[in-house]
């Protein structure tokens, strides 16, 4: 009730009850962060040990070019001792999110002296391969999962305090003393996730791909349930609308961690702008914040991660609860709708859609507010507040003629974006998404889309996601299970254990921080394939 | 008993017996390393805050070449935002063992990322104005007291685990992210030491140079004494016997932690060679343990420390318990008498006496030996062990007679040593500790070897006090005040905190570890200033 008076505020009342706006949204924002924190999960932890000893050769045929070689068995280790400059990688057979342990001894006339080492963590090959010390991204150096470490008193149990997103780990010997070498011993992690059991596996009878896709998606998500859906475990680790998205769409059919979803929900209510928009991202260390960051098309989206929670879990006290969150993004959000129903580009605002800098995101843009006027229509319904509604059906109407009138070319049956007409997969499942074309029309821009080489392809299995959706929603399962197939299996045929941040078949260099070393090769946005498999029938196919 | 039978166990006992040994000689190490870990000290710990921000002038006219000049308070660093490249150096106002810590916060559109920091730790302005990267020494980099650290989650209280020995940090910014810079606060250190109350200070009367070495030489000692007596906090970190008796003479007359001496005497006691030779040095860490390293001239001296205990604590239990580890080094060390009583060098044993490589110590060995049976007698004498001793007067008799015709040049009034008949501070110190020398023939030859510039000389403080010590048994009260000093003073005049493991003054170079940033700038074998100072009468001279 609070929060509505605030978000009605009319100019008029001026400085009083801008005091009073900043005091009952402070007392609403506090309560949800005290309901997020109360639902902060205890992490499960499973011992993980490593399987082999390997070594990266560069391989041209490899996606990543690198490409790691058995040199035996882990255990192996425990029989070397090492000085300065030698080094070992040990292969954990998988990816995981956690802390690291291992015993560290002393062998020689005299343990004289620390043991100086650096550790690098890698989730793919490229990781432990390339010197990190090249790194010239444009993100923070400090990303990096490096550490430097001197070790005192040997033998000791070295525990590395911080944690690690993980298949790989290498061990540089930097320095013993002249009279000792190092012996390493019983390396463990202790992986973390708030995921629960792993949900059955898919039946025998679906095909070892698919099967092995659904795998690597479940295991993706599982590393980035932590306290929070992170986006990535290795870098970033934060909570963002977009990832959280399709993170909990995949938890609905797999881990089925409710709480977690409705935590992140909250947070994201108590932590926005002081105009009440809500933050791309925040953070949940060292205490909750907001991120900051605004994401225009992520705040449209905040009200589709309510309304499939809402429908997921029958939470209507959440949607009543939060619909003041998710009315207050629209409200925000129409004065980048003009009078004709059209999506107006301020100019500085971050809209994401995709990481492609080539996008023209004008029509996609169009597609989400619509599609987030729409969703918020329906949690309204749920939450018994349909009246705060009742201008958008008049406005979908609006923004869907307009939409079709300047975005549809029906000669070559395509949405065309900005003002060079420009053909992109993530205009035509953005018009698809909101409506604004019709099954048969989606079904027919899909289809001509996937057959014109210049068109704007997405780059990230995000993307790529609301593109298999977009071909679901116009009844092309066979076309949405094969671009699952093509992409998702793409990264499991260039040996990836869980799905990566970005993934463009033909650029392997691809990097929104202009390294490979920065990129995320375990990253929440791209878990869906569990979801199109489990919950929308593809598995069946 | 069991470890006297143990000594006396003769060959034809065989098997039987050294299976008897083994035991007896293990039940008497396990309860002497029991008695030294009940004595383990609670350290004391201070809090000490920096007092100024500087930064390192290349000095040619300084000793070590470089010094420090201010740039404000060290409160002032709290002002400053820090990124990719920046740093600075903190100040504490004087030398220190222990812990830091320190706030770090981050200030910006977004502390989107870790920072990555280097800390260095410095005793002396070199060890933070050369880059530790440049190290080419003979001693494990793994010593050099740098941590490179990713502090996650700002702000955040940072704690570093490690103990060092420094006066200054520096602190370099190795990244934060583009969106944000470091803000540092509240640089705390928590010192270390097993040292109580600092004694009262010298008179006023006294001069300030001699105030000021007295002073220095008791922060040296404090900052050594930790759980035990260490040689040099900064590195090494070992109970060293030469160490340990000069620590332990200047303990006895300033902090008088006679339980301290007592445990390293017994740890020493309870982790010998197979054969019982103590070891030159123990560690502490991770659990008591055998150096693996003898020296000849050390394990003679274990004599001398248990004697200078005795007689400081009156502890005639301590002095029977001991008496069968020193009676056995002097068995052992006998080994290398030859039969005209002069000592033989079996060219596989460390023979330290100083460290300088031109130092030829045939005659300083006799010395040392000779010194340790008369200093193991009166120990016997005390002990009521005088039987077990009965032939430690004829072969003081035999070894004196034998190094005055071996090492005693009449004609130029000096002692000699080797085969080229080598003249050295240290020959003519030893000569007189061992009563080779008469006090007129060793006050003679001091004044000598003073006046000869090719003599070789001491490059450590370790043998400058036996010199300064040779000089009092000589009574030349008025030269050895005149050497504390000049040597001691000129390190002062060097800007010393604490004192020096190496001080040479015509070398500043000059480092036993072939690099200066190996080089312990507070070592306890160089704070012995307050001994003479204060236990020996200079300060009233």
């Amino acid at each position: 009730m609070k929060r509505r008076e605030f978000l009605g505020a009319g100019a008029g009342l001026a400085l009083a009850a801008q005091s009073a706006r900043a005091q009952s949204g402070g007392d609403a924002t506090k309560r949800w962060i005290s309901v997020a924190e109360s639902l902060k999960p205890k992490l499960r932890e499973t011992v993980r040990k490593p399987v082999s000893l390997v070594r990266p050769v560069a391989d041209s045929a490899a996606f990543l070019k690198w490409r790691m070689e058995s040199l035996g068995a882990a255990a192996e280790i425990a029989g070397r001792s090492l000085k300065r400059g030698d080094s070992f990688i040990l292969d954990f057979g998988g990816h995981l999110t956690g802390h690291l342990a291992f015993s560290l001894a002393g062998e020689g006339s005299a343990v004289d002296s620390p043991v100086r080492l650096k550790l690098t963590f890698g989730e793919v090959p490229n990781d432990v391969a390339v010197p990190l010390e090249s790194y010239t991204g444009t993100l923070s150096r400090a990303w990096l999962p490096d550490e430097i470490i001197n070790v005192d008193f040997l033998p000791q149990r070295v525990r590395l305090p911080r944690r690690y997103a993980f298949r790989y780990v290498k061990v540089d010997v930097v320095d013993t003393s002249p009279n000792f070498a190092a012996r390493f011993a019983d390396f463990e992690a202790t992986a973390l996730t708030s995921a629960g059991d792993k949900p059955f596996a898919l039946a025998a009878g679906v095909p070892g791909l698919l099967r092995r896709i659904d795998e690597v998606s479940l295991d993706t998500l599982r590393d980035c349930m932590q306290t929070v859906f992170e986006d990535g475990p290795r870098r970033d680790r934060r909570l963002w609308i977009g990832d959280l998205r399709l993170q909990a769409l995949t938890n609905y059919v797999s881990y089925r961690n409710f709480n977690l979803v409705k935590r992140c929900l909250y947070l994201f209510a108590g932590l926005p702008r002081e105009d009440g928009l809500v933050a791309a991202c925040v953070y949940d260390e060292p205490k909750p914040l907001c991120g900051r960051q605004y994401i225009m098309d992520y705040s449209a989206l905040y009200a589709a991660v309510v309304l499939d929670y809402v429908r997921a879990t029958k939470d209507l006290a959440a949607a009543r609860d939060l619909w003041p969150v998710v009315r207050r993004q629209m409200e925000i959000l129409g004065a980048f709708i003009n009078r004709d129903g059209l999506f107006s580009d301020p100019g500085n605002w971050w809209l994401f859609i995709d990481w492609n800098d080539e996008l023209d995101r004008t029509a996609s843009m169009q597609g989400v507010l619509l599609y987030g006027y729409q969703q918020a229509l329906e949690l309204a319904k749920l939450a018994g507040a349909e009246r705060d509604a009742a201008d958008y059906p008049a406005r979908i109407r609006s923004m869907t003629a307009a939409a079709r009138s300047a975005y549809y070319d029906p000669a070559r049956g395509l949405f065309v974006s900005g003002p060079k007409n420009q053909i992109s997969w993530a205009s035509q499942a953005w018009m698809i998404h909101s409506g604004i074309a019709t099954k048969q029309e989606g079904s027919a821009a899909l289809r001509a889309v996937a057959g014109m080489p210049d068109a704007v392809r997405p780059v990230t299995p995000y993307l790529y996601h609301y593109v298999v959706d977009a071909m679901l929603a116009c009844d092309m399962k066979e076309q949405a299970l094969d671009l699952v197939r093509s992409y998702w299996g793409g990264m499991v045929q260039a040996g990836a254990d869980t799905f990566w941040e970005v993934y463009k078949p033909s650029n392997p260099n691809l990097s929104p921080y202009k390294s490979l070393l920065a990129n995320s090769y375990c990253h929440a946005w791209s878990c869906t394939p569990a979801y199109f498999l489990r919950g929308r029938g593809l598995a069946a196919l």
